[in-house]
Order: C-alpha cells, then sequence, then structure tokens
C-alpha cells in the first residue's frame, strides 16, 4: 500500500519535496497565515505555516540553538535583556531563557492566533517559556516596536518567516530596518537573523550578510543542514564587539558552561566549529555578492 | 503553465524529492541498470540511474573532491598506485589523475554499458581521463578483481552505487570484503569508500564507519551537502598509517599545493575543515553505533 | 503560492491522481482500516478509507443511485425487504429506503468504528437512515450472516471495498459466495454488486459480470464516470426474473414515479439509458472475458 | 523500487494527474509549443504537448473516431470536401479520409514543426494519409485561412488545443469564428469540434454549445471517458440541416456501412448511442448554461 497523505514543499517552482503526513493533530487559518500541526512519518511532530515546515521535533533544536547560542556566547558582558521578534513556536525564547544572565525577554510576533495555537499544541517547543517571570509577550508587527521602543537590549534574535513577496516580514531584512535595530541595540550588543537557505535562496543568505555588513563592524554567517527544511540553512549574526566566529575553542567552551542552564541538544564547541566551517561554495558566493537589501530594493526569497 | 516532467526520486517509501526535467538527453537499459542522462532545471546536466540522481554537473566536483583529496593528501609518501572501483562516471579517475604522482590508475567498473554511455554523454565529467596513459580500465566484477590481482596499490577508492538489498555492490560494505582490500593495499596506503547518506541512512553511514575500525587503525569520517541528492552526503577514510582527519591547516594547505595538479573547484584548507567538522548529532550516531557489516549480516540502505 | 496540502491516491503503481486537501475534518484508525474526512478543494467533503476516496458529497449520489435504483425499478414486485453488505455511509441505506415498499432493511458492515464514524460526521450522507424504524443495523460478517441468517430478501445490495488481495472483502466476489446469495434471496428477487472500475480494473469488472452470469440467469451491466474515482465505476446487476438494461423508457419513467418517494439527484430515464449504452471497447471487454472468480481462484484489483 | 520518471498533468491548480514514463521518444521545441513522445507505462506510446497528453495509441481512436463520424455519418449528402483546423497527429485526417465520399480534405495546421515531427514519429497516428491525394495540407493560421479562402466545405472538423488564454486558440471558439464558418460551409453542411472537458471544464463546454447554438440551427453535444486524459471528453456538433443525436440506430447502422470504408475501432451503433446518452448533470450543466464566449468576452479553460 503506497504512501497516500502527503505535504508537498515547493522549494522553486520546479522543485518539490514531499513529506508523508501520518496524521493531521490541528490546523487553524489566522488573519496571516494558515498553521498546521502535522504528525509526520519522518520527522514526528512538525507546524506547518503556509505550506512550509516551520520547524519539527526532529531537528527544531537544531534550528534554534544555532540561531540563538553563537550571538549568546559571544557578547561581553552575557547579554542581561533580549528582543525577539517572531519566533512564535516559543523555543527561540526557550534558548534566550536558559543564559543565566538574562532579566528580560520581550518577543513580539505580529500573529496573536499563532501564538494562541503555539501556546496550546507547541509544548514540546516552548516548554514553560511563555510562563517564565522574564518573559514579556506582545502581539503586534515587529517594525512598529522597534521604531517606538525607548527600550535598548543587549541581544536581539530575528526568528522571522523568509522575505517572501508581499509577505509581513520582507522589510524586516532591509538596511534601514538594521539601522533601526541599531538604535535600540546597547553598543556591546549582538543580533542575529535566520538568513534563509543557502541550498535554495543563496542570494538572499549572501544579501543579508552584506546589508548587516554596512550597519555593523563584525558580521559573521554560519550554516547548517536542516532534514525537514530538505537543505542547509543559515544564520547571519552582527554586532559591533563580538564576533562569534573568530572565538578560541576554549573560550566557547568556556562560555557555555559558565553561562547557560540546562541541557543543549546539538551546540557545542565541535558544533559551534562546524557551523562557522564554510566550505568554498558557500564562501564564494558571500565573497561575490554585492547586492545590498534597501526598502526601495528589497530581496526577496524566490516565490 | 505549471511544470510537468518530473524526477521523483523516493529517498523512503515516505519522503520524496521531485526535480524538473527539461530534457532527456539520452537513456539506455543495461544488463545491471537504467542509466538516464537529462538536463534539469536546476542542476543542468545530471546522470539517474535506477531513478536515483548519480551526479550532476551543478555539483558533481563537492562529491568527487570530496571523495579523493583527503585521503589523497593524507598518505605519505604521495600515491603513485590507485584502485578504483565503481565511479562510471570518470570523474573519480578525473580526480586522482590530478596527483603528480600518481603512474598508474586501474579501474573497474561492472556494467561496460555504463562505462560507454559515460565516455559517449558525460564528457564533462571524465575529460581526458580515459585516454590518459596511466589509466587502465577493465570491465568487470570489483570483488573478483579484488581477490585475483597480484598488484598491490597505494590508494584504493571506492565509488560504488549504495548497499541496496539484492544490489550488486551490498558486499563491497562489509568486513570480509575490507579484509581482502588489505591484503591488496600498500602498507602506507589508504582507502576510502562513499558512505550513503547522514540524512537517510545514518546507520548505514556509522556501520561502514565501524565495520572499517575493525580492519584499520587509522578511520575518519567526513560529510557535505549536496543538493542534486538533496541532502548530506558521507565518506570514510581509513589506513593503518594516515589520518586525513588530524591534519594541521598547514599540511592541507602544503600537500594541495605541491601534489595536485589543475584546478580544484571545492577543495582548500577551509573546505576540508569543513568535511570534518562534524555536528553533534553526527558525531553521536558514528559513536553510538556497533553495528558491523558482514557478509553474513550485511547491512543494506533502506529501500 | 502552490498547492501542498494532497491526497496522493495510486490507482496503480505507474498511475497516481492528487486531490488538494483543505482540511482534514476527522481522522481514525479502526482494527481493520485508516478513516479520514477531509475537505477536498475540488470535491468539498469526502471519505478516504486506506488511501482511497470513497465518496464525496460532489459526486456521491451518482454513485448510489447508480448502485441501487436500476435493480430496484425493475423487480416485480416492488421489493419489501432489502440486505445491504457495506455500505458504511449510510447513503445506499439511505436509497433503499426510498422505495415506498420497503418495509425492512438489514444493513451488515465489519467495521463497527467505521459506522459511529460515520454517523457522527457523515449525516450529509445517511440523513435520517440510521433512525429510520425500517432499518437494522448489523455489525458483523456479511459472509457470516449470509450463510446464518434465515430471513430471505427481495433486494441484496454489495456496496463493498474492492476486492484487494488480503482484504476482507475479496471472496465476497466468488461464485460461491453469489451462490450461497442465491440461497436467500426471493425467487423474483435481484442483487447489484459494485464492480470496481471499468477504466482501471476491466478485468475485474468483466469477470464480477461472468461469474454472476453462472449463478443467475439475467445478468447486465452499468457503468458510470465517477470524478472523484478519476475514472469510470462500474455495477453488476442479477436476478433470475428481472433484467434493468432491456426495460423500456415508459416503464422506467413510470416506475420511478410510482416507487420512489423522495428527490433523485441523479437517475431518470435518460441516466437509465446512459448508464446501459456501453461503448464498445467496454462491451468487447465483457464478452471476451471467460474467467470466473471461485474461492479457489479468485480476482483481485490490482494492487 | 518505485516509479521515478513522470508527467504530472495539472487538471486545475489543485488536481493533477501523474502518469509514469517508461522512455522518452523524442522531443522538441517549437516556435509555439514543447512537443514530447513518450512510452506510456499505461497507454504505451503518447503525444504530450505543453505538458498536456494530446493523444495516445491506447485511446486516441476514441477521441477521433468520435470527433469525426457522427457528424460525418448525418450529413445528407455525404460529405465531399473537408477542411481540418489544427489535428497535427494526423489522426482526424485519417478518419475524414475514410469516407467513399470525400474528394478533398485540406487540412490547415499553425505548427509546422508539429507536422514534421508527426510526419517522422507518428505513423501509427496518420497512416499515409499526408500522401493520400485527396490531402491539402497548409501551414498557417486557422483564422486568417477561413476569413481569406474563396472555397467552400461540406465538413468542418475543429480539432485545435483547448482555449487558453494567451492561446493561439481561443479566438476559435468565439461566435464571431462560428460565424466566418458559416460562410465557408456549404447549405447542407456541419461542423464539429472538441469541446474540453465535462469534468474539468464543464462551463468551457456548456458555453461552446451555447454559443454555436446562436449560429447554427442543430447543435447536438457528445461525451465520452477518455483514460489519457484522465476524464470526460466533450464534442459538439452544428449544422442548419443535419442532426446526428436524433438519428433512428438503422440510419446510423445504414450509414456507417454505405459511406465508411476501412475498420472502425470503436464507432458503432451503441457506441452512437452511448455518446449523445447524457447523464442529468451533464444535461443540466448545459440546459443551465447561459454564457457566451465572443472575441470581446471568450472563454476560458482554468489555467
Amino acid at each position: 500500500m503506497m504512501s497516500w497523505h502527503w505535504l508537498i514543499e515547493w522549494q522553486t517552482p520546479y522543485e518539490f519535496h514531499g513529506h508523508e503526513i501520518k496524521k493531521v493533530l490541528a490546523e487553524e487559518k489566522s488573519e496571516y497565515q494558515s498553521v498546521m500541526l502535522v504528525e509526520f512519518t519522518r520527522f514526528g511532530k512538525g507546524l506547518v505555516i503556509d505550506g512550509k515546515v516551520q520547524s519539527t521535533i526532529y531537528d527544531e533544536y537544531i534550528y534554534h540553538e544555532s540561531l540563538v547560542h553563537p550571538i549568546g556566547i559571544s557578547l561581553d558582558p552575557s547579554p542581561k535583556t533580549a528582543l525577539i521578534l517572531g519566533g512564535g513556536e516559543g523555543a527561540t525564547l526557550r534558548e534566550v531563557l536558559k543564559y543565566n544572565s538574562i532579566e528580560r525577554a520581550v518577543m513580539v510576533d505580529l500573529d496573536g492566533k499563532v501564538i494562541e495555537f503555539a501556546k496550546r499544541e507547541l509544548k514540546e517547543w516552548h516548554r514553560d517559556s511563555f510562563e517564565d517571570k522574564r518573559t514579556e509577550l506582545i502581539i503586534g508587527d515587529g517594525l512598529d516596536y522597534v521604531k517606538n521602543t525607548k527600550d535598548k537590549f543587549d541581544l536581539i534574535v530575528l526568528d522571522l518567516t523568509d522575505p517572501l513577496k508581499g509577505s509581513t516580514s520582507y522589510k524586516l531584512y532591509t538596511k534601514e530596518f538594521y539601522l533601526s535595530l541599531k538604535n535600540i541595540l546597547n553598543k556591546r550588543g549582538g543580533i542575529v537573523t535566520q538568513a534563509t537557505s543557502p541550498s535554495f535562496s543563496a542570494e538572499v543568505y549572501s544579501t543579508i550578510y552584506t546589508t548587516l555588513k554596512q550597519v555593523f563592524n563584525k558580521v559573521s554567517a554560519s550554516y547548517t543542514y536542516i532534514a525537514s527544511f530538505d537543505g542547509l540553512w543559515g544564520f547571519v549574526y552582527a554586532s559591533d564587539d563580538a564576533d562569534p566566529s573568530s572565538m578560541s575553542k576554549a573560550e566557547v567552551e568556556n562560555r557555555i558552561k559558565s553561562r547557560i542552564k540546562g541541557e543543549l541538544r546539538w551546540y557545542d564547541v565541535d558544533t559551534h566549529t562546524a557551523l562557522f566551517s564554510l566550505p568554498k561554495n558557500i564562501r564564494k558566493c558571500i565573497e561575490n555578492n554585492t547586492r545590498i537589501s534597501t526598502e526601495e530594493n528589497p530581496i526577496y526569497v524566490p516565490a
């Protein structure tokens, strides 16, 4: 009996990947997006938004630890205040709260329905993060928040949907936005953004790097393979002060030990090295890129 | 107009990846397999055997350079004689012949029709390798060749199809076979085998490592992402003398320069580091594996 | 944004049809099968069992009216007692109960869980049929029921799953079974069976005809196109007395009017003609068939 | 080993059908379209244009005989001159030439490359039709031909691609075009057009009927199931004099015998009846339609 119930994810119009669905666990349409929690045969529980796998039990920790910890341990001193834009599952929040030093973590997400969905259905992702006393959850537009807040932060994590044409998020990948982030970042603070896929949208990955380079002194790019995304995924870290890619192994080891409370499932010294060991094709792709994303001429992932 | 002409590659019965075919360039059925050369929209020219993408212009060099060079530069002295089992496209041969020191390269492939097909259709893969004076091409069974040859080699490269149940190649991943290889390997020589996918068949990847560990003193595993294989791909290197994973950056750089003639498109010092920087999940997978592949109890990739 | 949530129904290993799923409404696994109620973009609500579309709001009435009414109106006198084997949705029951003359309708279905599912989720199918005073619902094996009952019936409707190898139903398409049906059929009564697809399993369709011909004097075959089944569907009617295929238009019209209460959405005089107007390929297929399905040598639909 | 080489035909953006390709036999891109001759596992040789199955050895005769013969036998006297627009495979021409009475058959097709392709690759379709002395082949625009010719015809057959937005053919389904056809049709002559699918584009099928009704006195619609089109296919016949749908069985039988030379594989008296026996849903669809296709407001099949 051949498999019949499928998620077909289109990476491009000439490329699709099919994952068998064992069961649809929950489904909802919000004002902004269609949200579905499914049981995949290969990945177990997985969150699907608008037909794209957002994260699965199978490897969400690879994504979320790679996003948060390289920048988290690189900052000096260890971050006390963090701002997360996006990150509806609550797993980015979970990683941020692992820092002993964190006293306040503000999370701003546009889609209240997705947050409600996550609170109810994604316990394995967020654990008790939404109930943590240090957490402040704001349903609203990240762009507005950044423009209007009077607060400053040590760590800013951009866990946003890809810059799709017509999306709510594409402006959050532009030079103008990064400049406005700088206004609310403490001097020795750092930011990180998910940076789309070096496999499927290498130009976007590189442009995020190049654009951040226009605004911050120290910018570094990492990547790893995420099975449930069917390819490589990228992250870009930026700061005027810290540079995760140039830390010594000893330093990485030390800071992981002294700063992070609770289990890390994926991130350790050797994983840190792997994250920043870019093979030649990815290096060339970044080096050769000259494009900068601006409000006037923003970059988009292929539809 | 939506795309209509597809290769659907099944990684498992619950996982498929679709690649749009622009044109079928050549097609042939041999005694052993069905061979097709297509133009993919994403990857350009690609060789497909029994429905599996074997290699594409887009990234074949990533695969073939990762296979040959880490072991090639690690041997001391630089290899004079090489044996290649499989490798029908001629690209592994192409990489082996880049070594100044190579005086003789024997390639043994089972399927004469595929070789004829490759000679005729895959010029971009093999270049002039089949015509090189150092090349000896033998159409025949690798297992038999290894048992019967009187020759010894410095470098042995196993560029075989995956150990599928009922395949012609599954015995070439067993302890018994590795022992017979040792008989024809010079004392300071080394071998490498493609090791299937850490993404789709992690147990096979690990078992190849563990099995080689039973036979050789120094065994190391590498991996990289191959877009046209839809995931990570692995390689295992083994020797009683050399260990590519523990070379210093300076050594790697030096040996690449002094030994290899002609352009490398992917392999360099930083790529070498990337190849051997295993993230935690892959390390754990290898460390926890205890299985050994033997003739009596061989390991197979999932059908 | 391309469609991502799909039911892929395999008609054969070299033929599949994909229908977009808008939403999964309910899902359950019983001892015998996996049952799913979905909202299809094209068909609206649809029942899917083991990956096969069973019936949809869009065209279930075409299937159920074609199954019941040609034999129902052909019997003389109009049927008072009916036995339905299978028919979990309750829609065959619904059609049977439309006959003024029906005093008792026994429905025997193997899968209690599917019946519970139908009662709860498929109101549009069964309407109030399960609550009708004339209905007797038995959860149990049809084969056993037929062997053990002391009752006789005017009309027997076989609304069974296809005779798949290893299924619970393949014996219910054999000569032996048809002989045992004859024992519980009144002299002037008639039976009908769904007869699989003349498009995808023409040999099974024809063999059901030929097999019934061994047991009954008057056998006729009809067919129609069912969009949600992706092809033609067949029905075979058998009796020693009545022959729906040879009725005059006037007779058909008369009997529909005098016997059937409530709306018919599809079945009328011209539809009756269409059902029995077999084009040449289907006629030839039936005429040329010599195979008979027996317990020893049963026929199966292709897996 | 699961099937990997597929044609995926999209009937709508939420509906696709996959047919396994055994081998691509020939492939060509013309100025207008992409043409591919493949060996399907289910259908054998098949012609695919722009990703749509045009016709296959398996059932092309069902399509071509249903197109030509109902109108061909209905005309009185039997047609001497015929005009075919489209019909690149040459099979419509083949059927037209079967009439004893035919003295001249003009075929006008836009795409010379497709005709060359057909002549070379599709011998089983056209047989010797292109070489028949009665045949006149014109490479050119059908619309222009109809406007400019001084000739008149007894039979006009429109074997065109579907009226897709932006296609070369959509104007050939409008009232204006049908009016211009009337100018070149002899008084007692008749026309037929393929009328797309009652399953996938019922509104187009009905609108072709309604539009022809504006121009001709006698219009009738037929349909049949074409497996390689994955559904029903429709035809509409129009004349001021003849009506194939109202012929008696005897008349149909007689005229087939007296007029048509050579084997008919599908069309006979009972098939004629089947073609015009519309079930209720198709009848209602035609009856309820009020739309007319005009140059200003043409009808299109869903993209």
